[in-house]
């Protein structure tokens, strides 16, 4: 395979695995329940997603730190809404 | 900071966001509950995550994955018991 299409894979992965999250986020705020959520998945992935975003910010690649950014916003409101609808 | 903290800090971030979906796959199992996750989430972690798997073995890359290759298996169980326990 090509590098282009090789890059595309990857830039196709990082998008999903960086939205995911948001309609988790969405059903969570709109049905104000979180019950079957796991509050350490969320404490791990919260303290994972963070570290890498300054992994990212250490080794100074945008790649990394992006899409962390935004996966970090969206597990740091989940926890938020699993602590507020227990 | 040297090279080998960042390495390090990289490595626990890889860690911690590989590891975090095992604790969700045991609630989801144990407590046999899966309504307030997200199917949306589930299909496109599930599918971002096979593509980074695809992306790490295009580019060669253990470190891609290693991590990969375990959490897809965490998230297709994790879409196995929320397809089981509706």
């Amino acid at each position: 395979m090509d590098v282009l299409s090789t890059e595309w894979i990857g830039s196709i992965a990082g998008v999903l695995t960086t939205v995911s999250f948001l309609p988790q986020v969405y059903q969570a705020w709109k049905t104000k329940s979180t019950e079957t959520i796991s509050m350490p998945m969320l404490i791990m992935m919260t303290s994972g997603v963070f570290l890498w975003l300054v992994y990212g910010i250490l080794i100074n690649q945008m790649p990394v730190i992006i899409p962390n950014f935004f996966t970090l916003l969206s597990v740091f409101v989940l926890l938020r809404l699993k602590l507020k609808f227990k």
